[in-house]
C-alpha cells in the first residue's frame, strides 16, 4: 500500500529508539537505569490512590468537550496562584497530556506548508506533531557553551519568512534543562508583536527550578507588553504529567486570553469528545488537595541533579552547563557517535551486570549532524541510583574508548 | 490574531451544539431527556470498580506507546474469539478513544488534499479529523427509504479520483444503525481492490445487532479476498466507550494486518507517548474477566430499541427504517427544519417540565440540504424513560405544527 508522505516521513521518538535493545538487555538479566526517558519513580499525590480507592460513579459518562467543571475550576485557581488573575475557566480546556495541546495549538496557527519557529535541540515531538499537521518546524540553534541560552534577536528574524505563523518555546526547556530570562522572553514576545504572529509556549516544567532561577510564564511578558489586547497571542502548553507524576494518565490543558482562540480550541476538543472523566477528577482532587506535593517533589530533583552534576564532573571530556530547571541535561560527551554509543551500553556493555539507557541527542535536532555527541539525561531516578548511574557512565566511557581508539 | 484556515473551517460538533440551550433548560429546572448523545445511562463492567478500589501502583508510568503489553494480548484474545485468529499482539495499538484511532489512519493514507471517501449520513467527527488533517471528506448520499444501505457501485465509483485514497466506513453504522450485508462489503472491498486504496473500518458497535443481522468485519472480507496478501489494506478502527460503556475513560485501538501501518501507528503513538496506563490496565480486566457483560448490555439494548421504534411508529408523519445494529437511529420529522425545532425544544417547550434533546440531523451530512428534517436518536436511555421521551416528542410534534403552520 502506498502511504502519505507525512507517514512515511513520521520521526522516529529518539527517546524510546532504543528500547528493543534495552528489552533484550534486560532478557539477558541486565538492570538497566534509565536515564533516557522523563518518568520519575516516586509515586504521585497521594489523594490520587484515596479517589481511585473510592471510586464508585454509577457511569463513566463523557466529559463536557471542554473538560470538567471542577477541573477547570481548579486549573483557575492553580493559575490565580501563580498571579494570573485575569484568567476565568473560559481560558482552559482539558487535554489528553500536553501532547494533545501541542497538536491543538499548532494546528490552531498554521496549515500545511506554514512554518513554526522552534529553538533546537528541541522537545522532539513537537516535530512529530508538525509532521503529522505537514507544518514545517523551522529550528534555530542554541549552543552548549552558551547554555542553550537564546541566540541575537538578529539571528531569530533571519528565520522568519512569510510563511512564519509562531514562535514555539518550552520553558524550562526539555532537554536542555535552560530557564529562559526576562530578557530573553521580552525579545521573544517583541519578535512576535513585531511580526504579528502567535507565541506557544510550553509551561510543562513550571515548578521545576533550582539555584533560585526564576520561571517567568508567557502570560506575565503578554501582560507587561500587551495589557490591553483583546486579541492575545499567546498559548500556553501545559500538562500534570511531571508536576505531580502522573505521566500515565495522560491528563494536560491548553490556556490562552484569547478567546476565539479557545473556540477553535474547544471544536477540536469535540472531535475527540472528551479527555477521561476519571483522570480529570483524580487530578483536580490533587490539584485542591495535595498541592504542596510540587515543592516536595521539587526539593527531591534538586538533590538529584546535585548528585548528577558531581557525577557527570567525574568524568573526563564530558562537556555540559548546569542546568537550570526542568529535570533534563543535555551532556556532550567524548565519544564520535553518542547514538551508537548509547545502543553499544545496551547490546555490549554492563558493569557487574548494570548498565545505563541514555537518549541520543541528535533525535533533538532537525539540523543534520547536530548534537551528534551529545546525549540528554533525565535525573528522575533516585539520588543513589543517578551516582551509581554515573559511575556506570564513566566506566563505560573509558571502555569506549581503548575499543575505539 | 489570524488562525489557520484548518481552524477557521473546524466544523462545531452537531451532537454538542445545542448543548448551552441545555444547560439554560436545565437551570430554569427542567428536565432533559439526552437522545442526543450515545452514552449509555448503564455502568460498566463490575471489575473495572474492582480495579480501581484496589489500584496501588506505585507509580503512575508511562505506559509503552503502542500500549501494555496486557491490554494488547486481551485484544489478541478477543480478536482470536471472534474468529481472527491470525492476529497478534503486532497487529494492535492502543488508543485514547477510538477517536485517535480514526485521526492516525487518515493521516497514515492522505496527505493534505488527498480525498477520502465515505457514506453519508456519517459519524461527524470523520469531518472534523479530516478538517484538522486537510483532507478532503467526499461523501456519498445513502438513502432512509433504503435504510441507508449502500448505492451501486457505479455510484460509488463515479466519486473516486486520482485523490482518492481509502473509502471509510463506519459498521454497524453511526448514525444511521444500519449493518452492511456481505454483499455490500465486498463490493467496497473490491473497489478499494480495484482502485489499490485502502478501507478504513470503523467498527465500534461490533457487537450491537438486533434481529439477527450479522456484523461482519472487514478483516473477514479481506481474508476472503485477498487471503495471501502481506501488503494488507484494511485498518480497523475500535473503541471500548460503547461496549463497555467506558465513555468517559477514553480508550480504544487501530489493528492492521499491515505491518508497515502499524510501523506508522507506533509512531503517531511516540508522538503523543501513550495511552493512559491506569485506563487500559482497567480495561484489561474488563476483557478478560467481565466479557459477558456485552451480551447483557445487547440484550437490554434491544429492548429500548423495541420501545423506540414504538413510540415512534405512534407519531405522525415520522419516517424511519428499523436499525439494524449500534443504537442510533436517523428519523425523518414532519417539520421543516429540524435544528429549529430541536433548538425549540429546549428554549420554548416543556411538558411537565420535562424536554427532550435531539441531535440535528444535518450535521452528519455535508451535502448542503441533507438532512434537513431528520434527527439522530440515540436509544441508550432506560426504556421507561425513552417511552416517555418519545411521548414528548409526540407532543412537541403537535405543538410545533399549532405553532409553524
Amino acid at each position: 500500500m502506498k502511504l502519505s508522505k507525512r507517514a512515511e516521513n513520521m520521526p522516529e521518538s529518539p527517546i524510546r529508539k532504543l528500547a528493543e535493545y534495552g528489552i533484550k538487555a534486560q532478557k539477558k538479566g541486565i538492570k538497566i537505569y534509565h536515564l533516557n526517558i522523563g518518568q520519575p519513580d516516586l509515586g504521585p499525590p497521594p489523594i490520587v490512590y484515596d479517589y481511585l480507592n473510592k471510586y464508585d460513579d454509577k457511569c463513566i459518562a463523557y466529559s463536557h468537550s471542554k473538560g470538567e467543571q471542577e477541573y477547570l475550576d481548579a486549573l483557575v485557581k492553580y493559575y490565580h496562584d501563580l498571579g494570573h488573575t485575569d484568567l476565568s475557566s473560559n481560558n482552559f480546556i482539558a487535554t489528553l497530556g500536553g501532547s494533545e495541546a501541542i497538536l491543538w495549538s499548532i494546528m490552531t496557527v498554521a496549515d500545511p506548508g506554514d512554518e513554526i519557529l522552534t529553538f533546537e535541540p528541541f522537545y522532539t515531538n513537537y516535530h512529530s506533531y508538525c509532521t503529522m499537521a505537514d507544518i514545517k518546524l523551522v529550528p534555530i540553534e542554541t549552543k552548549i557553551e552558551t547554555g542553550f541560552h537564546l541566540p541575537s534577536k538578529e539571528e531569530i528574524i533571519k528565520k522568519i519568512s512569510n510563511k512564519t505563523k509562531a514562535i514555539l518555546i518550552c520553558n524550562p526547556n526539555n532537554p536542555t534543562g535552560t530557564i529562559y530570562n526576562h530578557k530573553e522572553l521580552t525579545m521573544v514576545y517583541d519578535i512576535c508583536k513585531e511580526n504579528n504572529i502567535l507565541l506557544l509556549s510550553d509551561e510543562v516544567y513550571r515548578e521545576f527550578s533550582y539555584d533560585g532561577h526564576e520561571v517567568i510564564s508567557a502570560l506575565t511578558i503578554e501582560k507587561e507588553l500587551e495589557p490591553n489586547t483583546d486579541d492575545s497571542r499567546v498559548i500556553i502548553l501545559d500538562s500534570f504529567s511531571k508536576r505531580f507524576s502522573l505521566c500515565g494518565a495522560r491528563i494536560g490543558f491548553a490556556c490562552s486570553r484569547n478567546q476565539k482562540i479557545m473556540d477553535v480550541m474547544l471544536r477540536y476538543g469535540q472531535s475527540r469528545l472528551a479527555a477521561s472523566s476519571i483522570i480529570q477528577q483524580m487530578t483536580t482532587e490533587a490539584i485542591n488537595k495535595n498541592i504542596d506535593y510540587i515543592k516536595k517533589v521539587v526539593d527531591k530533583f534538586s538533590e538529584q541533579r546535585q548528585a548528577l552534576i558531581n557525577g557527570l564532573k567525574k568524568i573526563d571530556g564530558v562537556i555540559f552547563q548546569e542546568p537550570e530547571g526542568a529535570f533534563y541535561i543535555i551532556a556532550k560527551l567524548p565519544v564520535d557517535d553518542a547514538e551508537k554509543f548509547s545502543k553499544w551500553l545496551l547490546t555490549d556493555y554492563n558493569d557487574k551486570n548494570e548498565t545505563i539507557m541514555l537518549a541520543p541527542a541528535n533525535g533533538f535536532y532537525l539540523t543534520e549532524g547536530l548534537g551528534k555527541d551529545e546525549v540528554r539525561i533525565a535525573y528522575v531516578l533516585k539520588k543513589d541510583d543517578l551516582v551509581r548511574a554515573m559511575e556506570i557512565l564513566n566506566l563505560a566511557i573509558s571502555k569506549w574508548k581503548t575499543i575505539n581508539h
